[in-house]
């Protein structure tokens, strides 16, 4: 384990690896490492932990410069680290120092590549439980996260009732729409008609950068709204031949390249669009005698995760009386809103995690 | 010309070459030749002539069998053949019989392919000006699309007023927006990306498949709804590790590179995108004593062309007391509604077609 201290006092970046993970596709995968970074301290009761949970894109720096939370993530901040113990994984599957596709199979000495095995959001969960397990934390205060952080947030809720507090999925579902499905799935044929992706055997030589760049510049289309990029972009022109969104577009697929790796793409998406609660059975179901707090958000403008799948849920926690509040926050920022809507984010989940820990506090 | 005689009586295909067609960009392309066909009879009076746009992959084959807008038009149709004279022509930049980047070059011998010269919308419907004239019609009962086809609508009531008793721009815009220019561009960006482009020169060999099957993914989805994709496919799966979206979306892909050329697609987005008639003065001062009638249509659920986009140049045409009826016809078929609704676009159309007619006659 390696320890630093950044910006947030009590910073710390670490990893760890486990010995084996069971995966829901039947393979035990083996060693598996996990990337991860911590924020404020663990209280002696254990009773502070929040397990921040990220989503496609993004990693385990959520907090501190440059985290993609770093607005939500601090002294003072939503998830105040001077009272709460703030702890954000890298994914199975991922890029930044989890196992994932690019990691090495032990059994080869080569990257896994497409011979790395299916995962799943659950997979995913599972292996959190294993981190937190190995903190000594035996229930959390809060599991959160945006996208398909919150469908991770959801995971844990189902699964994992007893040792959740509060589950806060936001701009989330309990499953993919055709839609969400197809937009995902652009960006797999984008990555996979490169040839440079090579059936997925491109380490070490030359990536699939263009067809990951066209991957990423379909997510962020998703990710914004038709205001935000009327309001951001407009049709100004950057060049006589060239409108603004469009270098925009080209410059954040092209810069995507250099931190997320195309089969980490592939698996991650692949898990998303997997990934449907009600096949263990009806939402309300599952939800029977939960006592875990819910606290839902989404966004009106947030067409990729629309409000409506969001009250899908809602509407399952209240009809077996779970105990659920519900805020469709007006923003015109689109899916991307669980970014940038600091300021109303953070009213909403201060007193929803201060209530929380005065009563897990009570019960503990 | 050649003629030929299929299902709808009076339905003709033929094709006409000009001399030389001035295009915005200062270039004049010479020669030029035009793909059309024509359904029905041009009367005595030559009043009763409907030119029909086609949208961005459509071609001159609107009406008759396997036409894409064979609902519409024929004998007691929207369009009705027994009274009206219809006519639809490839647009310039196409690959369907009029000139485009796949036209051989008569400089070189060889196909314009990326030296093609820039064209524009306005560029199109000048070419049909020249078909019009050539066919003896001075004035046009109606000018009518979809999509593209709205954006000539509005381009011919703006440009020829005098030579237009009535436009229907049909889930249209002015101009794109910074979202509908970013979708052109990730199908652009995927064709570019496809090595077999090779920088547009890839005719008499490859083409690039891959790339413009991922372009024509993205533009499917976008052409329908969330709603109508989750009735259309849900969560179905093809195969254990396919959903049934996907594979709709990679055959849709597949099949589209038989029947259209990569460079097409580039430069006829390139257009639309650059389309703007507020370039040329407010909205309201385009429209200022244009004497031609307009029914606008648009669909509430038609996310790419929004219903906002619409209603801007009805408030235009309002403001200057234009002859205006505008319908947002309630569909869950998003932005394909103006091909799916034929029942309700055709009670619409009847009666606008039909008073201008009749109003029309009066004056000639």
């Amino acid at each position: 384990m390696a320890c630093t201290l950044k910006l947030i006092p009590m910073m710390r970046e670490a990893s760890t690896t486990f010995e084996k993970l069971d995966l829901d596709c039947g393979v035990a995968l083996s060693p598996v490492e996990v990337a991860y970074e911590t924020y404020g301290a663990l209280n002696a009761e254990k009773t502070n932990a929040i397990l921040v949970l990220h989503a496609f894109s993004g990693d385990a720096h959520a907090g501190g410069e440059g985290g993609w939370w770093e607005n939500m993530i601090g002294p003072g901040k939503a998830f105040d680290t001077h009272q709460y113990f703030v702890i954000c994984s890298n994914v199975l599957g991922g890029c930044r120092g989890t196992t994932g596709p690019s990691s090495i199979n032990p059994e080869t000495g080569c990257p896994w590549a497409m011979s790395f095995p299916a995962i799943t959001i659950a997979d995913m969960v599972r292996l959190q439980k294993m981190l937190i397990d190995q903190l000594g934390i035996a229930r959390l205060l809060a599991v959160v996260g945006g996208s398909m952080g919150g469908m991770q947030a959801l995971e844990w809720a189902v699964t994992y009732p007893e040792q959740v507090a509060a589950a806060l999925p936001i701009a989330a579902t309990a499953r993919h729409s055709a839609q969400q499905i197809a937009f995902n799935e652009v960006g797999r044929q984008a990555i996979m008609a490169d040839p440079d992706w090579n059936g997925g055997n491109y380490y070490g030589g030359k990536p699939p950068a263009r067809g990951l760049a066209v991957a990423r510049m379909v997510g962020h289309i998703t990710y914004m709204s038709d205001q935000s990029m009327r309001e951001k972009f407009g049709r100004r022109l950057r060049a006589p031949d060239q409108f603004e969104v469009e270098s925009y577009l080209q410059y954040r697929g092209s810069k995507f390249v250099d931190r997320f790796d195309a089969n980490s793409y592939l698996y991650i998406t692949r898990a998303m669009d997997s990934f449907d609660l009600t096949q263990r059975g009806a939402l309300p179901s599952l939800f029977e005698g939960i006592r875990t707090r819910f606290l839902v958000i989404s966004f009106t403008s947030d067409w990729l995760y629309p409000s409506y799948q969001s009250l899908e849920i809602v509407s399952a926690l209240r009809s077996r009386n779970c105990d659920v509040a519900y805020c469709n926050l007006t923003s015109h920022y689109g899916h991307d809103a669980f970014l940038v809507e600091v300021e109303e984010q953070t009213e909403l989940l201060r007193g929803f995690l201060a209530s929380t820990f005065r009563e897990a506090s009570r019960k503990a």
